[in-house]
């Protein structure tokens, strides 16, 4: 199998008759954040819109709180490499990202276990409300404008949503990178979330929560299921969950009290 | 929303129509490795054969090659730590195993990115055939026994098969957690992998990939597409692998060689 020009060939059969033909497949590329000069994490993403990429996760991450933070981005597409220099030296803590929280969170409500996820996650308390109407609605949206998803069967998409319509939508074949990606542009582009809906194709991991509430979002709609520590953590921070949205059904999972029927 | 005695209490929505309803949620649980006696990683997993995901883990990062290489291994479920002693000394570099390659690799063609890989990926030259019809049957098959995936929707299941059969099965909220489960239990049971064909259900990155490689495994079938990445190491590495296999038909992406009409 190779690559040409117009695509990769590939081998379609069906029942035992195959035939030669050309296929578009997800393009995937590894990323290497170096952080004043030092790596600092590999992520392995779709190539685009990586200078939002960089900056949702470093601020997932806890390493930057807003854009003045960041004296300086530039991204190497071709090597594949972000170099960012910060407006200050970083605590060599916070290397430790993967570094599991153990200590007082024991017998308490919230259940962190990475060390990042304490500096960044925060309980969501403004009160936007949304119909089931509108959850169809926007979740419908989102399918029908996510063409790169139809092409190639493999991406995850994210969208970031008012109740009138979507704002904008981010493509990764890495969960976290399109939610990471929806992040970066909101803080560039300096967006208030009080108002705001993200709408994602995708599990809901806790993963995926615990980056829904670094982002600030109160209300998280997905065409698939959630894990139960996922919606333990909804719970905890205050986060409406509404997850197998197909046609005009779904499932609440968390804080209902923002599902009203108008 | 909470739990009760049997199961998540969720509301139901049909259109404005709301009803309150039991539901079952994939159950997801950190687990922190610590290898002798220092901390290594923390996996998010479903929290089932969990000394095959910790054995399988270490050999995908090369920290073990045979069970013999572990002097104990023991899983605290309720606190969610695998302690681990080796038989040896850790070499300190191998705790850099989320760190980038950066060398000579560039203009070969191999790919690796992450220095784990280049110490574990193999080349796969041995060469079982299947028929088309055995690649649907063993797809089927493997769906049909994931009932833990249709009763929440949240699982990827893979399946370790020969050209008969499904041998075993392990389900995963996280999708390298079903390989390494795999990959753990190989080791565990000294499985010869030769004559053996991986079932997926997830898509192919280019790290499902690597792990496949590293089982040693030449065969790969999915329901899932692969990424371009993914293809290229395929190519180099010597595995087969087949996507988007659904009813009696699918798409043959590399090394197509192994698949024969019967």
């Amino acid at each position: 199998m190779r690559i040409t020009h117009d695509g990769w060939e590939i081998i379609r059969y069906e029942e035992n008759i195959s035939i030669h033909k050309k296929d578009t497949l997800a393009v995937e590329s590894p990323l290497t954040i170096q952080l004043n000069g030092n790596e600092f994490a590999t992520l392995v993403c779709s190539p685009s819109h990586l200078e939002d990429l960089v900056c949702g996760f470093l601020a997932s991450e806890g390493i930057i709180y807003t854009l003045d933070d960041i004296q300086e981005l530039s991204v190497d597409m071709e090597r594949g490499f972000a170099h960012v220099t910060l407006n200050r030296v970083i605590d060599p803590s916070h290397f430790d990202h993967s570094k599991r929280f153990i200590g007082s969170c024991c017998g308490k409500s919230r259940q962190f276990y990475f060390k990042s996820d304490i500096r960044t996650a925060k309980t969501i308390k403004h009160l936007l409300t949304i119909t089931p109407s509108t959850c169809y609605k926007l979740m419908n949206r989102m399918q029908a404008m996510s063409d790169i998803f139809q092409q190639t069967g493999n991406m995850h998409n994210a969208a970031l949503c008012t109740v009138d319509k979507v704002l904008f939508m981010r493509h990764d074949i890495g969960r976290h990178n399109a939610l990471d990606k929806i992040y970066g542009k909101i803080l560039t582009d300096h967006i208030s979330v009080r108002d705001k809906i993200i709408v994602f194709s995708g599990r809901i991991s806790s993963e995926v929560l615990l980056k829904i509430s670094k982002i600030g979002v109160g209300i998280l709609l997905s065409k698939s299921a959630p894990t139960d520590l996922a919606i333990k953590l909804a719970n905890d921070l205050g986060i409406t969950v509404a997850g197998f949205i197909r046609g005009e059904r779904m499932n609440v999972y968390s804080h209902p009290e923002r599902i009203v029927n108008g």
